[in-house]
C-alpha cells in the first residue's frame, strides 16, 4: 500500500470543494472541523469518532429487549444527546463552508442528516405500536458509521482498488449466478417441494446457501439423485477457492527452483553457477559472462 | 485478460461459419442479427438479452406457487408471448445464414431450439396433475441463460481457460474423490447406520459435505472417534485453501523484503544496485564490490 | 509441473527394484503387468484400472440396504469374481519378478494383499449377525483404489511437494491445534455443559466445526459473551483465508502497476518512460541510460 | 522463511536478559534449563515439552464426565504430580538466573506461575459444588501450553510476520465489521423478532455466522426478502476469498504466457533475448531490433 502521506487527505480535498472560508470565526471553525492540520483539528476528530461509536452502541444495546426494559428512558436521553451533538456539528459545517449547498448535497453530506432525522422524526410516530417504525429509525442511525471512512484514506483506496477491478468481478459474479440459476432448477426437478425446494427461487437461494459453502441446513436434499447433484455443487463452490491456490502454489514453488538454480547459466572462468538472467559479469570472478538464452521451466 | 479489441467477436468468428449471404434483404438481417457493429445491430443484441432475463423471470416467478395461484393466467400469456417471440428469432436467424443445417446443429442452434420447444411441448402435456413435467419444462426453459454467453468474450476466454488447465483440475478432483471414498468409508464403519451413516455412499456425500466445510448438520457424527477423525477432516480441507495460501504469502513477503536489502549496495564504477547479498563483482560492469553483511529484516 | 515425459514412470523405476527377469514366459508377462510400453501392457493397464473402478462400485453398492436386500446374492457372486481376477493378477506378479518377497512387502504388495484378503476371512465370519465385521471388510476392500496411483506420476509429485513442505505444514498445524485448544478450553468454561458443552474435548470439537467454517450446527453457543467468542473465531478462521489472499491480490496488483510506469526512469534524448529497471540503452531511439536506483513502492 | 541456523535462538536471547551466573552449581543448572547446547540440556527440554503435553491430556480427559466419575482420583493424583513438577522447574529457573525478578515478571514467567498456581488455589475451593471454579481453574492450566513456543523459532517469526501486517489486518477487519453491523441491522428490520433476529447484536452474530461462511443453522431468514439479501451475504463473504484468488491466478498465468512470448525476439547484435513486444532498441547493447508482431496466446 502506497505510504499515506504522499497521499493528500481525501478529507482535505473534498473539503476544498465546498469552499474554504477567506477570515474570522468561520475560518477558524473551519479549520477545526474540516482540517486535522491543528491540536484542536484533531482532537474535534478523535471526539466525533468516539461520539460515533458510542452513539451506535447506543442503538445495539436500545435494541435488545432485555436491555430496553430496563434502560428504556435512559437509551431514550442518550440517543437524544447525540443527535442534538450531530445536529450542532452539522450545522456548524453548513455554516463555516462557503457552498453550504454543495456540502448537504454530498454524499457525506447526506450520511450526516441521516443520522438526525430519524430521531425527529421519531417524535411523530407513536413507539409503542410501530415496532417496525423502531427498526427502521435504528437502522438509519447506524449509517452514522459510515462518517468513520472520512478518517482514514485507506477506505477511499479500497474503494478505488473495487472499482478498477468493477468489470472482472461482474463477469464472475454473472457466471456464479448462471450456475445458481441452472444448479438450482435442476435440483427444483429433483427435489421437489415436498423435500422443501417450492419454487425456483427457493432452489436458488439453497443453491447459494451450498455453494458458498454456508450449509445451514434448513434445506437439504433427500433425494439420492439430489445428494449426489449436491455434492457436485460443494466440491464447485470449495474448488473455485481451491483449484486456482493450488495451481498459484506450483507456479509460485517452481518459480522460486527456478530461481535459484538457473544451471544453464556457467561462467566459463569459475564455473560458478546461479547467475541472474541479465547478468553481464560474472558476481564471483568478475569475468564476463556469455549471453543468455530464456528456457522456460 | 487481453484486451477484447485486439481479439476478433467470437460471435462474428462463428457467425462467418455459417455464411454470410451476399445481398438484399438476407444481408440486411444479417448484419442486424449475426453483427454488432451497426445501431440496429447494437440495439437488437441489447432487446434480446432483456428479452432472455425477463422470459426466465417470468420462469422463476410461475414456480412460486403463491404467484402461479393468483397469476397463473399472466404467466402462461407471458410465456406464449415470448415463446412466439424467441421463434421468430430462430426462424429469422435460419433464413438470413447460407448454411442454415450448420446453425441449427451448432451449440447455440440447439440452445435456441431448446428455448422454444417446451411450449409447444405443454400443449400436449396435461399441466394439472404431471407437476413433474411441468418442473422439467421449466428446467429446459431456464437454459435460454445460455444464450447470453454469445454477446461476452469474456465468457468464451473463461471458458478456454478452462480447458488448459483441465488436466490439474481432474487430478486434483481425483484426489479429493479418493480421499472422499477412504475417508468416508472409515466414518461408515466407525458410526454405523444408527448414527445416520446409512451406507458408504451417504457416507461418502457427509464426506463430501464435511471436507467442502459446508457443513448442513443433517449427518453428525455422534461417537468420540467418529468426531475426532471428522475434525481431522475438517482440517483437511479448509487446510487445503489455507495452507497453501499461506505458503503463497510467506514467499512473496519474503521476495518483498529479500528485494529491498540489496538496495543499499552499490558498485562504486556504474553506480548500479540490486545486486545479491553474496555477489563480489557487478554483474553490470564487472568491478570489484565493497563487502556485505546480510542484516535480517 | 514439469512435463511427464522428462520424469521416468514410477511404475517402471520400482518395477526395476523388484527385479525384471531375463527371458521367456516370465519376461512376456512382466512386460504385460509392470510395464506399459507394448499394446498389451497398455491394455493390461486399462483393464485393472476398470477392475478396480468396478470393484469399488460393488462395495459401495453393496453397503446400501436396499441393494444388498434384492441384489444381495448378486453383489456377493461379483465381489467373489473381483477376489478371484486381483488373486490372479497378485499371483501372476509375484511369479513374474525375480525378487518376489520384494514385492511383497513394498507399499503397492500390501496393498494388493490387503484386497484380496478381507473377502477370504469373510469365509470365517457370519454376516448375519456381525454388523461391523461386515463394515470393515468393506473398508479393506475401499484401500484398493490406492493402486490407482501407480499409473500416474502426477500423484507421486504431489506426494514429494507435500513431503517438502512437511515442516511448515506441521508448525501452521500446531497453530491451529494451540488455538482450538485455547478457545475451546475457554467456550466450555463460559458455555458450560447445559449448553452442549460437555467436556474440553467435545469443545474442542465444536472449535474445529467453527474455525474451519463447517458449522454443523449440532453444538451452538447460547450465552452473549459465548456468541461473541465464537463471533471472533469465526473472524480468525475465516480472516487465515481472506487476509493473506488479500495482502497478496494487493502485492501482485501494485508490482504490476509499478512494472508498467516505473516513471522516475526517462531517456534524456527522447524522453520516453518505462524502461526496465536494468536495462541500459533505450529501447525507442537506442541512446544510453543513465544507471537506476531502484525505489522500493 | 529464513534459515533458523543464521538467527540466533529466541530461547538464548531472552535468556540472556535474565542474566547467566557465572559459574558453580546455579550455572550448571543454568546450561540445562535455559539453553539446548548440551545433551543434558537437550534432554530437559524434551521432558519438559512431554511433560507439558500429557499435562494438558489430564486436563482435557478431567473434563470429560465418564472418565472423571470412574478415574477422578488418579486424575487428581496426576495432576498434584504436574504441578510439582512444575513447581520445581519454576524454582529451579529462579534460582539459577541472576535476576529472578525479571523473570517472574516475564510472559514466560507469568505463564509458569499460571501453570501452578490453580492447582494450589483448588484446595481452597470445596469442588463439589463450585463447577464454574474448576472448569475456570482447568482453563488455565491449559496456558501451559504457550511454554511450548519457547521452543521453536517459527512461533516467534509468525508472530513478528503478524505484528508486520498488524494496520492491514486492522484495516480488513473494520470494513468487515462495518458490514456485519450495516448488513446484520438490516436483516433486523426486515426479518425482525419473529424469524430469530431480537436484537441488532443477535443479528450481527448472524450476519458473522453467514459471511464467514460457518453457517450454523441456528438462525435463518424466514422472509423471501431476508433470504435475497442472506444470499447477497454469503455471496460477499465466499466471493472475498474467490475473486481475488482468480484475479492473482489470471495475472499469474497471463505472466507465465507473457513471459514465453518475448523468447522469439532476439537481439541480432549481442543474442539478448527478453525485450518487450514494443521495444525498438536492444536494452543491453542499443543495436536496433527487428520488428516484432504481437501473438496471443
Amino acid at each position: 500500500m502506497p505510504r499515506t502521506s504522499a497521499i493528500p487527505s481525501t478529507l482535505k480535498k473534498k473539503a476544498k470543494e465546498f469552499g474554504k472560508p477567506q477570515s474570522g470565526f468561520r475560518l477558524h471553525l473551519y479549520t477545526i472541523i474540516f482540517e486535522a492540520d491543528t491540536k484542536a483539528g484533531k482532537r474535534f476528530d478523535v471526539a466525533i469518532v468516539i461520539a460515533i461509536l458510542l452513539s451506535i452502541s447506543v442503538v445495539l444495546a436500545g435494541s435488545v429487549p432485555q436491555i430496553d426494559a430496563r434502560h428504556g428512558r435512559t437509551m431514550d436521553i442518550l440517543e437524544w444527546g447525540f443527535t442534538l451533538l450531530f445536529t450542532a456539528e452539522y450545522i456548524a459545517r453548513l455554516v463555516c463552508v462557503r457552498h453550504p449547498l454543495r456540502y448537504a448535497t454530498s454524499f457525506f453530506g447526506i450520511i450526516d442528516l441521516l443520522s438526525i432525522l430519524p430521531t425527529y422524526f421519531s417524535l411523530f410516530v407513536p413507539e409503542a405500536g410501530a415496532l417496525l417504525d423502531v427498526r427502521i429509525l435504528r437502522l438509519l442511525r447506524i449509517f452514522r458509521i459510515f462518517k468513520l471512512t472520512l478518517y482514514l484514506d485507506e477506505y477511499m483506496m479500497l474503494g478505488e482498488a473495487l472499482r478498477a477491478s468493477g468489470r472482472k468481478i461482474l463477469i464472475f459474479l454473472s457466471v456464479v449466478l448462471m450456475a445458481v440459476l441452472i444448479l438450482g432448477t435442476i435440483m427444483y426437478v429433483v427435489e421437489g417441494p415436498k423435500s422443501g425446494f417450492t419454487s425456483i427461487p427457493i432452489a436458488m437461494y439453497w443453491a447459494v446457501v451450498t455453494m458458498t459453502t454456508v450449509g445451514y441446513g434448513d434445506i437439504v436434499p433427500q433425494t439420492g439423485v439430489g445428494k449426489a447433484i449436491a455434492s457436485f455443487m460443494m466440491l464447485l463452490g470449495w474448488g473455485v477457492l481451491a483449484v486456482p491456490t493450488g495451481i498459484v502454489t506450483a507456479e509460485m514453488t517452481s518459480q522460486r527452483m527456478g530461481r535459484r538454480a538457473p544451471t544453464t547459466r556457467t561462467c566459463p572462468e569459475c564455473l560458478t553457477e546461479g547467475h541472474e538472467a541479465t547478468a553481464r559479469f560474472c558476481k564471483n570472478c568478475g569475468a564476463e559472462l556469455p549471453p543468455y538464452r530464456y528456457e522456460p521451466v
